[in-house]
């Protein structure tokens, strides 16, 4: 298959590629790095990226900002950055992206623990995911030829603990790698309107 | 116990007033009818609002817009729409009635069970409503003073099967009243970041 994993660079990123590589064509895409850039708050960059990359089969989205902080310090232009970045970033990935995937490719979106596990300052962060979640379970179903739509809420990875640990104590971390298997599952499966939760 | 009840004069807000006005005073709140009128979509017009209701025991939100169409013609600016209105328009409700709140006030937003079980045309709704459940969750832990976050989560309601029924074949449509009682166990009882679920 020919895959394209946007956030290629990052954590989750690499252990994704590195689950898929020997099998398939990875087509690594990143902000500022990679074989192709996007950015994907911004739909032209994003329509820009599938005219260069061409039809796939499978597109991994391992990447999203939201803004994380106080909920005594989020107004509403706090909770925007996610809803325009992790948010409708990964969603317009799908909405852009279905006009160049194969049929019967599959669409794999990021969501995390926080949308049913909170932490403290991740306010943006649990409606978000939450967010990505509902869509999944809800644009699936109507997709048409063959095309799939599924997340993957990891919890915490452990190569992430000496970044973010101090906001996680008490989460049983796990490697990038088992995260990584349930991209695979969604990718190279043939399940859709999941979201897989690796915790 | 004082209870602002934003979108008083709709199906689910009739029956909440209808639960709840024998025991509180209930401030009803329209986008044009009512005591005071709001555009949720508006910071400012919130604001105003809460100016002029002055401090509050309760807040139930029964209000929001999606858009509801055919997945191939949801684009960014479709999706849009529900995430200023009946997502952030409900969030800013809370993030901006919290400066007005008393001590222990409750809010009570309304999601609804497209969030997990969805349908044609629904995708905007799945993500909208999981997103409130999400920002439920995430906030409510974050609150200060004893301020209390839920969400109701009604299925369809029997008085709304004239105008959505054919969306909703097979469902178990609710009696609106049955929905309220929800909205009566968020407000007048002590839990907090809870999506209660009436289907």
């Amino acid at each position: 298959m020919k895959i394209l994993l946007i956030g290629a660079s990052g954590t989750l990123g690499k252990a994704i590629d590195q689950e898929l590589r020997e099998r398939h064509e990875i087509v690594r895409i990143g902000h500022s790095s990679g074989d192709f850039q996007v950015d994907i708050t911004d739909t032209a960059s994003i329509r820009h990226l599938f005219e260069q990359t061409g039809p796939f089969d499978a597109l991994i989205s391992a990447t999203g900002k939201v803004h994380f902080a106080d909920l005594a310090d989020m107004g509403d232009a706090e909770f925007t950055v996610g809803l325009r970045d992790k948010l409708m970033g990964q969603v317009n990935l799908v909405l852009i992206g279905r006009e160049y995937a194969n049929e019967g490719a599959s669409f794999t979106l990021t969501s995390g623990v926080l949308s049913e596990d909170p932490i403290r300052y991740g306010s943006s962060a649990s409606m978000v995911n939450a967010a990505i979640e509902g869509f999944v379970r809800g644009a699936a179903i109507e997709l048409p030829r063959g095309l799939r739509l599924n997340a993957v809420s990891p919890t915490i990875v452990r190569e992430s603990l000496p970044a973010l640990g101090e906001y996680f104590r008490g989460w049983k971390a796990i490697p990038a790698a088992d995260a990584a298997l349930a991209y695979a599952k969604s990718a190279e499966g043939l399940q859709t309107g999941q979201v897989y939760k690796v915790w």
